[in-house]
């Protein structure tokens, strides 16, 4: 399909090509949902999870492979005092996901998700956004293309998380460009910016739109622009759970931005995702209403690493078990409503 | 203490010398909480989860022992018709528990919670509160004295659940004569009523509360009149964990008319206790409210058995994960903020 062998017509190419829910496998899901023993409808949103895996799965659900993939990446617009924390701490974080001593280590190890942490380039951020684009079309497209890659260990369910000071700025900037509004609504206190911290990221996310103006109209160019190599490689990951049958659990503000674009792109291209929580990042809650969806958990939680993301995986999980392994009324000799 | 010899009176007695939060292992843990490798507050509701077991477990915060306990009951008002569902279905339930097929066997095979069932003489219901009180104070009390034995296995997290066709009307009646309003105000489809069912409920609740009306003003009584057994025997639980450092996660409408007992006795009883999540019961959100506790979930379950809370505890389980387990910002050579 790629008609001028730019790098982002493959990206186009793919979400053109995007399957659609595998009906059938709703259907036998639904069949068997109404002969487990319990009321009709009483697990609630568990059933919605159960039935939502069946779609993107194309199968009876099971989470079996759960993995949760956090994507890291520096931003040269750290420069501009966006973060309370030094830029250094992308990469002493990274180092803290491999020794198993974050946040994101425990959750995992308490659900039994794997974790694999991508580390791209930090020792080149992307330009200031205040200043240039953050990337070139060929890193950007790269970028998506590494993202894709998360899928080789062939999870069957994906959590997407990211790592990197600065980018709740980056995203804010993402969300005002493709939803609109003033700067001040998209950004907040992120890692823990007091007033005057939040009002300096809203001047720069003004100033970064303000320098890029008249080239937003593309949701590609938003992200190539604005966007750093985390929120490119989430994008491609996100896309490729879509295109080989991996439902996909977004994390919080940041990781929203990255599923914002395919949004934009196009609406459906985000139905095989669950939002597992809603971040207390203040933007959050309208860039997910912004998509149309309604997040799992409200637990008050504003890491990132895909924290939000794994808490609502172990509940999936669970949903998942429920389907599968629970007993029907004839199987245990249950008496159904008369 | 006791001054009449009267079977309820023990049960004030322990009520009078519940203990109040360890101030000493909630400083420990809040010392901890700030060197851990994260910004101040960013896991949220998480990091009140493991304050709130330290102050109940006395230590710093762990789940290596978590139960959940299954009380099953039967009701007498059954023959009122308050049920869709035939009175038979409570033993072939707990037969289901026991085969492993019901919803709360595969939730928590997935968090790795301990499952036990008390069958509570299913083959003895209560009396029918439309005519007579559901128990004498002697049962009534032993029935307490027995749930209180759930920690015979010294779980360190006790999630409390429920079995009983027809225990949402006893709910209801519960509800109605400790915190007032009208008898619709706390009736709902339970496990799958429609409309006229939920009236017919309503007006069962009224023919409860004028049979007892006058003897309603000690909360005891009006576990003993209108209560069920398993209603009992979780109140038992939940003031045996408060008694024995055992932190409660209650789960759902019936689960919660066994806490508001306690609560009416005195207001502080319910302090070691999590509310897991909110029914789609439309009673149940009137009812966490007047105990003026904030449901950790909002998943729309009502099913019982223990699965909300079993939900909730797997979020526990990962809160105190990430208490313990994570690096301090010392260990892992990682910058705080500048």
């Amino acid at each position: 399909m790629s008609t001028t062998g730019l790098p982002f017509d493959d990206i186009r190419d793919l979400v053109r090509r995007m399957p659609g829910p595998d009906e059938a496998a709703v259907r036998v899901k639904r069949e068997r949902e109404g002969q487990l023993t319990k009321p009709a409808g009483a697990l609630g949103r568990l059933e919605d999870l159960s039935e939502w895996l069946a779609a993107w799965q194309g199968r009876q659900p099971a989470v079996r492979r759960p993995l949760v993939a956090v994507f890291a990446g520096n931003h040269g617009v750290t420069r501009q005092g966006v973060s309370p924390f030094p830029a250094e701490v992308t990469a002493q974080m990274v180092a803290n996901f491999g020794a198993g001593g974050a946040a994101i280590n425990q959750i995992c190890a308490a659900y039994d998700l794997g974790l694999k942490v991508f580390d791209l380039a930090l020792e080149i951020p992307t330009e200031d956004i205040t200043e240039a684009a953050a990337m070139d079309e060929r890193t950007c497209a790269a970028t998506m293309a590494f993202g894709m890659e998360v899928l080789a260990g062939e999870p069957d369910l994906l959590c997407i998380g990211e790592m990197g000071i600065g980018n709740t700025t980056i995203a804010a900037a993402i969300f005002a460009a493709l939803f609109g509004g003033d700067p001040r609504d998209w950004t907040g206190p992120g890692a823990g910016h007091d007033a005057a911290g939040v009002d300096k990221k809203a001047r720069v996310v003004a100033a970064a739109l303000e320098r890029h103006k008249g080239h937003l109209a593309d949701p590609l160019e938003v992200l190539r622009r604005l966007g750093g190599r985390e929120i490119a490689a989430m994008a491609g990951a996100i896309l490729a759970g879509r295109m080989q049958k991996v439902p996909v659990i977004v994390d919080g503000f940041v990781s929203t931005a990255a599923a914002a674009i395919l949004y934009a792109m196009d609406p459906r291209a985000l139905d095989h995702c669950l939002f597992g929580h809603v971040s207390a990042e203040p933007g959050h809650i309208r860039a997910v209403e912004a998509i149309g969806k309604v997040p799992l958990l409200a637990l008050g939680m504003r890491l990132g690493e895909g924290t939000g993301a794994a808490i609502a995986a172990g509940i999936v999980k669970a949903a998942a078990e429920c389907h599968s392994g629970m007993a029907t009324f004839g199987e245990a000799a249950v008496s159904n409503r008369e």
